[in-house]
C-alpha cells in the first residue's frame, strides 16, 4: 500500500475534513528552548529550520497584533511536579529550573505582554489556564509552531481541537528530531484534529487580519 | 538511517525510559463499537485481532477483580456537543445517538456494575471525569486496549500519562484502519508517555494482581 | 457588624467589580429535576418561583434564538462515577440512573437541538465537555439558572468564571431549599466570580441580542 | 428558623455525610501571602490564629513527612493570564508578579522540596498540574488550610472532592475578612464536599500516619 493509497483510504472512511480559520486567531510557539536549539544538547534536534519559520510567523503575528504565547517546561529540583511523563522521559531533567537549556532563545523570546505559559506535560493546554486565557480574549483560532512534532506539538494541537479551538498547524514551523515521527504525526492531525497549513498560508492570512 | 537507528537516536536522547506498574490497575476499552467491527461500515477497521485479545485481557481483568471500563462515542443530532473535533471528522456521524454503529459489539459488552464513559473526544479522559473516578478509586495503572491507534488510544494514553496513571498500553489488544499509523503511534508512545507491553505480560501481571 | 458593613468592606478591599455581559450569551439551566421539585422528594426544596422565572427566561432564550443548555445528574448503579461526592451525599442516589426523581419536569425540559449535560459533580463544567462546547461556539457569557444556589449553581458558575466565561446570575431564577445559604452564596458571587442579576435586566439584555 | 433547624433540614435531607480521611494525606497551604497577612495591605484580613494553626499542621506534616504544597497567585502584568477572575477583583492586582504582597510570609514557607503551585483562578486545581501531582504521588486525602475560606478554600476544596481526593478541611486553619462568610462557607463544605475538622484531630491523624 502506498502513501497515496493511505490518504484515498482515509478520505474515504471521511477523516480529513476542512476546519475554517476563524476571526481571532492567537499564536503560540511550543518550547522554542535551548534543550532543541543547542548543538551542544542531547536533545539538541537539528530544527533551524522550523525556528526560522517561526519567526517569520511571530513578525507577522506582532504587526497584526494577535496574542502571542510561548511555552517553556519548568520543574522543581526532583521533577514532583512532572509526575509520570518526568518519569518516563530522562530528557526532562533539562528543564529542571535553573538550567539554562529550558532558557528561551535570544532571537525568539517573549516580548512585553506576551504570555509565557510554564507547562509540565506536553499538551500546552495541560495543567494550564491556556484554555481560559483564550476563551476570555475570544480568540477562536490558534497558530501552533514549535518542537517537537511528535510530542508537545501534537499534544498541543488535539487539545486546542478538544478544548473547541481551530488548530492550524504550520508544517514549516514545526519541526521533530526525526522526519519519520514528524510525517507521522503531521499526517494524523491533519486526518482528525488540525488544519495542517503552509507558513505562506498562515502570512497571507494573518495579513488579512490585521 | 534505519529503525534501529531511530531506536537508538531516541535512547541516546534519553526518551523511552520504563514505567513500573503499579499495585492498582484497571482496565479501559476504548471504542470497541460496531462502526468499526462491522464490516458494512465506512469506519470498519478489520481489528479482528486486536478484538480478540482485549477479549483474553478483559477476562482476566474481571477474574482479578480490577475496575473495567467501556468508552463509547456519543453525540447529540447535530454533533454541537463534538465541537471542532466533529466538525473536523466526517465519520463521527456514525456516532449520533440512536446510530447502531455507536454500540457494542455483544461479545465485548459491559457487565453489571463495569462503568461506560461516553465521551465526546478522542481522549477517554477528556470532558469526563473518567480521571476523578480512578483517583477515588485509588487506580494507579491504566491497562489500555481498544480502537483504533492513532485515534483515541493514543490520546487516552498520553492524557492518562499527564494525569498522574502509569499507562499500559497492549500491543496486541490495540488496533488501526492501516499498520502505518499504528506503528508510529505506538513508537511515539513507547518513547513518550506509556509503556508498550505484550498481551502475555499483561495476562501474568494480572494473575499476580488477583 | 451589619450586613451593609460587610459590603461596604468588601468593596473597600477592592471586591465586587462588574464584569460586562458579551455579545454571545448562552442560558444554562441546572438540575431541575423532580428531586427538587416534587413536594414528596426529600430533596424537594420549595423553589417554585425559581423554576417559574428559569421558564420566562427560557422562553425568550428560545426566542432570541441563542444556545440554551439543561443539565443533570445522573449516576451509575453503585455511584462508581460519583466518586468522593457520591460517598458524601446520601440524597445522591436519587439520581443513579432509571430513579424518575433525575427526570426534567415536563413543563421545563430540552426542546429538539437543546443540549443536555449529564454531570457527576456539583460544577456543570467538571468531568463535562460544556467549556469545549461553548468555546467551540464561541460564546463569551453564560446566564445561569437553576437549582441549588449554595451547590451546584454556585460551582457552575465559579467554573464558568474560571474558564473565562462571562457568568451572568439570575438571582430569581435560582434557588435553594433554605434561604440562608441562598443569600450567602449569591453574596459570594457577586463579590468574587459572577455579576447576580434581576430577571427583568436578563429580560431585556435577551431582547437585545436577538 | 435557628441554625440548629438548618443543621436538621439538611440531615433529613442526606446531606452532610462523612467522608473518612485515607492513608496518604498531602498538607495544602492556600495563599498564605503578605496581601492577607500585612495590615498595611487593603486584603489585609486579621487571620493571626489560622497563619498560627497552619504553622503548626505544617510542623507536623514535616515530621510526618507528607507531601506539602504551598500555592500563591501570579499574574502577568495587565493580568491576561486572570481571565474573568482578573477583570472581576480589583483586588487582584496585588498579586501581578514582582509586587512584595504576592510572596510568602517568612514564618511560613516552602522549603526545599516542597512543591510551590503558582496560581490564576480560586482552585489550586484549576489550571494548574495539582490533581496530576497528587495522583502520580497516589495521595488520596488533601488537607486543606489557608485564605481566605469563602473563596481560594472553598474552591480548592469543592474541587478536591471532585478530583476525587478526600477533602480534610481544617477550622482554625482557615480564614476570612469576616466571620459570617467564613462560617456560611464551612457550612456548606460540610454538609456538601469535604469533611470540616479541628486541628487537634488533624494532628493526631498526621502521629498516626508517620
Amino acid at each position: 500500500m502506498t502513501e497515496k493509497d493511505l490518504t484515498a483510504d482515509y478520505a474515504a472512511a471521511q477523516f480529513g475534513g476542512a476546519l475554517h480559520p476563524g476571526q481571532r486567531p492567537a499564536l503560540i510557539l511550543v518550547d522554542f528552548v535551548m534543550a532543541y536549539l543547542d548543538p551542544k544538547s542531547p536533545l539538541y534536534a537539528g530544527v533551524e529550520s522550523a525556528f526560522e519559520s517561526a519567526g517569520r510567523i511571530l513578525s507577522a503575528a506582532r504587526k497584526a497584533e494577535i496574542p502571542v504565547i510561548f511555552t517553556n517546561v519548568v520543574y522543581t529540583e526532583g521533577g514532583k511536579d512532572g509526575g509520570v511523563f518526568f518519569r518516563k522521559i530522562g530528557a526532562l531533567q533539562a528543564f529542571v529550573k535553573g538550567n539554562p537549556m529550558g532558557d528561551f532563545s535570544p532571537s525568539l523570546e517573549p516580548e512585553g505582554g506576551e504570555l509565557v505559559i510554564s507547562k509540565h506535560y506536553a499538551s500546552a493546554f495541560f495543567g494550564t489556564s491556556l484554555a481560559s486565557t483564550l476563551t476570555a480574549m475570544t480568540v477562536d483560532t490558534l497558530i501552533i509552531t514549535g518542537l517537537s512534532t511528535s510530542g508537545c506539538v501534537r499534544a498541543t494541537a488535539v487539545d486546542a481541537c478538544q478544548h473547541g479551538f481551530i488548530p492550524l498547524v504550520v508544517r514549516e514551523a514545526v519541526g521533530d528530531r526525526d522526519p519519520r515521527p514528524h510525517d507521522a504525526n503531521l499526517f494524523d492531525l491533519q486526518a482528525k484534529y488540525a488544519e495542517v497549513v503552509s507558513e505562506s498560508r498562515i502570512l497571507a492570512y494573518l495579513e488579512n487580519i490585521s
